[in-house]
């Protein structure tokens, strides 16, 4: 009989999936929570993949012509209320100063100084940089103007859940000014491009593109666009926003040029960003019952080195480690996604089968042990993170070195042939009426997924869709053009959709 | 008789130096005041120093062993009170967080949802992050932990001033933990250095290494080290400071660990960092009255092509581009201290000179104008912006290609030596009585720079010195070793010191 398998994290994710979350966090080392309510802490395994989304998606925000700058961490309340819709989307959830010193009294220490106008953290900068690209626009010659910031922002979140909603958070917010309509909307679609290539071919991430619903926008967009992503519980989580803002926000924050004939107009504006939500996302994709699974693009590190050191002779322990050493050298002088191999030799005198979990946990797309029989053969063992854990291949070193940077660029594609599958086997296509539709999401076997049919748009059934706690994802790009039946009034629609329940 | 040199900044540096700064920073658009008092808009230009910085310093913390990870933004108000020295040193100039909504009452919005506990944005992150350390540390086999952070501080400011005293500022700081007083000590230093390496190196900036005296020392700190720069008025700028905390923040935070006999012991603890005053530092000693000299390796743009295009025959305009387009091509295929030369083409449609001066006055190393003459003879103009504005060298291209690595080290070379060499000129070290040294600092005609001195260490000197607005700015670390009399009271001392202004 076959032994039973056992994984590394409890819960399953097929039992419970939340449950699943928080301990591949804790098993990895990716973050934890922070005695401030809904903060969390980003420990260096978390903070590394960070670095390199952000590396990676940075390149790309310079390469369509954007520069980076930054603004004021702090918003004049004033500013807030520039935009109507705005300021009631971001005023129930935001931290506010109102003091600037601290003193004693009675042995207490409590705020004083109070401000006469109370600053808000920045939800979202759109009102502080208008601001500034107020004063910096001009003429029509200063568009367009196309600034990027990354930056940590701050929303009060009732109940914060590590990666995917905390009171602080960090991403980048990209802002943009046009002298036209067209410019302004080319520019959002612009970068919804960037961001579904960059979540596809970076994070392994497949996403679906297309424009939020009327009740789904941003507070204060004309259109919200979006990437849309499926977990491995069937919910989506919205990985990525870019807006159109009309002259919305141009006129909240006076942003006027005068065109080519000298008059002046009003200014059309975008706004765009991606968050630490998207390690989030990462985790529920591409995590499996053993822990998480990084895709070698954005690996802290992409390989680690385990030397088998018995101690029983420590000559041939010298040698081990010698050999692992020359072996880091030698693989960091290859490269992968035109970038050095990240190796890491993990020397800590500990057991190697601790060691050898500690990794899969953390989800390293590389583990290559070396041990004292290893020496002899000139081979090393290694095993790949999308394979099973007893699955080690023996391999010369030298094949190594020649394959290493093949091994990544399978895992990498592996990772996302997986993601695709599951999210194309959980996609619904062949409901047609409100009750094979609600029934689809009231079922109990099987797993709910995403939903794509008809859709009238009317806000009304928006409202609706909430009693079963399922959302209108997004209208997607790649709609079919046919006419047909709303799948929840039975009108005529031509509208395709994607239904789902989310993060 | 030969003309009257006229500059591009109004007032020089030599008749209101203050004044000088600010023109500078407004005419290079490296920053701005923002409406929110006491914070700052980083401009592109100013921001693309700081991306460069940092990428150069992050090198060398990792390099030296630390990861990076992100701790929250707040402070719960109980915790900046573990360190008695800290909470006084931080109370008195901190943004407050009391509420967490706003809602409208008579029209107005206000502030609800009031805290329990207050939150203090950090001002500098020892006692949050001492929190999670405390948690992460258990045995000596955890330590030592070594960690960094990129991330933004508030400090509340009276009298801020652009880059150099703003209420919110970016900063890195360095945090570890050791399990020997030797070892915390040896971080201390050994940061220090690389600030030192870094400051010199990259930013071109001569510093003096040493330590604080006391009433200079970091709130908490046992010993507190800094680098220190001359700025071109002579008053001194502490450019980085690196913090020996010994166990007081150990003991605030409760960090202990089981040592080798299994008997818990408290760490010992550092922490380091420098901030966006840095960018400050190099616009006052590498700036001119044409404005900005950037350090070529921080510079965001290395060197401008400027096309010539005078408009009057288009086929002519348009092989000027071409060319141009190549050259960029090729030059960035070229790279400078490992990194593509950053090539930026300026074809705005405004006059030669116009443009020209817009990159003198951002202090781009380079500047190469290519006109229609220059197509046939296959040549550029190069000026480089060490050198007068009007000496521009004629080379071919190929030239170039080959020289443009060569040029580029030549100009951060000769920034650094220049500022070496007004920094030794300006360096006193010949005073004898405390007579001579008052007279020094009081003297209005002729430059007041940094006096080195033998020094008691006596603390009431230095409340003396704050008459002459003059403090103790570090005992350097090439300590003379002899002995003498104390500059202020006469006394033997051993210790050498430098006493200067300082920002």
């Amino acid at each position: 009989m076959a032994k039973k398998e056992t994984f590394a994290i409890s819960p399953l994710r097929e039992s419970d999936f939340p449950g699943w979350y928080q301990q591949v966090i804790k098993a990895a080392d990716l973050a934890e929570n922070s005695p401030v309510r809904g903060c969390m802490v980003i420990k260096p395994w978390g903070y590394g993949l960070w670095e390199n989304l952000q590396a990676q998606l940075d390149k790309r925000i310079k390469e369509t012509g954007h520069e980076n700058a930054y603004f004021p961490l702090f918003i004049p309340l004033s500013f807030l209320e520039k935009e109507a819709k705005h300021v009631e989307g971001f005023a129930k959830e935001c931290a506010v100063v109102t003091h600037h010193r601290l003193e004693e009294k009675d042995g207490k220490l409590i705020p004083t100084g109070e401000l006469e106008e109370p600053l808000i953290v920045r939800p979202t900068s759109e009102t502080i940089i208008g601001e500034s690209f107020s004063k910096w626009v001009n003429s029509y010659r200063d568009l367009p103007l196309l600034i990027n910031q990354w930056a940590n922002v701050v929303r009060w979140e009732m109940r914060p859940r590590v990666f995917l909603r905390t009171a602080e958070f960090l991403w980048q917010e990209g802002h943009t000014v046009h002298s036209t309509q067209e410019e302004a909307f080319e520019e959002t679609i612009k970068m919804l491009g960037v961001y579904k290539e960059f979540a596809e071919n970076v994070l392994a991430l497949p996403v679906i593109a297309g424009e939020k619903s009327e009740g789904e926008r941003f507070p204060g967009a004309s259109n919200t666009f979006t990437i849309e992503a499926m977990m491995q519980d069937g919910k989506a989580l919205q990985a990525g926003t870019s807006h159109y803002l009309g002259q919305n926000f141009a006129k909240g924050s006076n942003i006027q040029f005068s065109n080519k004939n000298g008059n002046m107009e009003y200014a059309y504006t975008t706004s765009w960003g991606v968050s630490t939500r998207l390690i989030g996302g990462m985790i529920m994709v591409h995590g499996d019952d053993d822990g998480m699974r990084v895709p070698p693009r954005v690996a802290p590190k992409h390989l680690v080195l385990l030397p088998i050191t018995p101690g029983k002779n420590q000559e041939k322990d010298d040698q081990v480690l010698d050999q692992v050493q020359k072996l880091a050298v030698e693989l960091r002088s290859c490269s992968f996604d035109g970038q050095p191999i990240r190796v890491h030799i993990d020397k800590r005198d500990r057991g190697g089968g601790e060691k050898n979990w500690e990794w899969i946990k953390k989800g390293i797309p590389l583990r290559v042990e070396l041990g004292p029989r290893d020496l002899d053969s000139g081979t090393v063992m290694v095993a790949r993170r999308d394979k099973g854990h007893r699955d080690k291949l023996k391999m010369p070193f030298d094949e190594l070195k020649e394959k290493v940077s093949t091994l990544l660029e399978e895992i990498q594609e592996n990772y996302f042939g997986q993601a695709k599958e599951f999210r194309d086997q959980n996609l619904e296509t062949g409901l047609k009426t409100r009750e094979e539709f609600e029934s689809y999401f009231k079922k109990t076997d099987g797993r709910v997924g995403f939903v794509r049919a008809k859709w009238c748009e009317d806000p009304e059934t928006e409202e609706e869709l909430k009693k079963l706690k399922v959302s209108v994802r997004c209208l997607p790009e790649d709609q079919s053009g046919t006419v047909g039946t709303c799948i929840l009034t039975g009108k005529e629609a031509k509208t395709d959709a994607i239904f789902a329940r989310s993060y």
